[in-house]
């Protein structure tokens, strides 16, 4: 395969953003383990999960109030159309999940929209859906944000907010890092 | 725990029973690998896979024609109820999944109802959901029949079927296995 065949394949996979954002991430560092540089490529027969246990998912939350298995996301094609999707299921027992004004409780599942807020604590997760046409695979693409992105939940904030509550480029060329400081226990 | 108490716990456990039919299993063996004898016990943040490839499938059909990953399940609850339930989806880019009168495509995916057929190819699998309450595990018992569980999709056969197309005790206390003879490549 050439790097023009490679280059137009690239542009027609599904690429879920996710922008992270947690009051305490520049203590806690709990997103140390993500991957804000780049793409990942994940096979559509995988489950995308996102907890604990190194061991079980993919995408590690290095915070002992997050569950074993936070939430697992799987891609899967609408019936009778060729739309492709992704469907969230709150995989913790303990804590219920937000995806925009849905509660999901243990095993419960929905859609994801196009573009939403998905909360669960004090973590607030901007999901939005770039549309692709690659049913073998999709793509995330993760990034970090210094602000809050749920309005309602936010602390006081030493930068200003406006109304939406999104205050920052959604994909910006450069991943800003959080910095390492002690642990501490909040959620 | 005491085995009182696990007996107890036993029976609250959702067990979906898979009643496994295939015209030439007596001479191809395809279900030779699949459990007939017990409950197997699954996660409830498990996906159970059937198909050909071992190092993904906990569930293996040996054969050829069958795709690495044939279909997938997914246990959930359902929202805003207590209702446990599981979930379809074919994961064969080469073979239509039945899911009753409902026609699946590769990643399509659909509930399953508390009884129902699934088909691919000449595989016939009668799926029979026994509710419990457990939500961290459910349990699969599998089965085998010699009939053609749909009545359309039938070779002609030695025995009678009846109208149903259902010929066979559903859970019988022994389980039929089939004879080794040679292996041949029909589907």
């Amino acid at each position: 395969m050439t790097s023009l065949e490679e280059a137009e394949t690239e542009e027609t996979v599904t690429c879920l953003h996710m922008t992270f954002y947690h009051p305490c991430q520049e203590e806690k560092m709990m997103f140390r383990c993500l991957n804000f540089r780049r793409r990942e490529q994940v096979r559509a027969d995988e489950l995308a999960k996102f907890g604990r246990d190194s061991n079980i998912c993919r995408y590690n939350l290095m915070d002992s109030r997050v569950s074993r298995i936070q939430f697992s996301l799987q891609f899967y094609r609408k019936l009778n159309s060729t739309e492709l999707c992704f469907e969230i299921k709150n995989m913790s027992k303990k804590t219920k999940l937000f995806v925009g004004h849905t509660e999901l409780g243990y095993l419960n599942k929905t859609d994801l929209p196009q573009k939403c807020i998905i909360c669960f604590g004090d973590y607030q997760i901007l999901a939005e859906i770039q549309e692709g046409e690659s049913m073998d695979y999709f793509h995330t693409r993760l990034h970090l944000t210094e602000v809050p992105i749920l309005q309602e939940r936010c602390l006081p904030s030493p930068h200003p907010v406006p109304e939406s509550g999104i205050s920052y480029s959604l994909f910006p060329s450069q991943d800003r890092s959080p910095t390492e400081t002690d642990e501490n226990k909040s959620y």
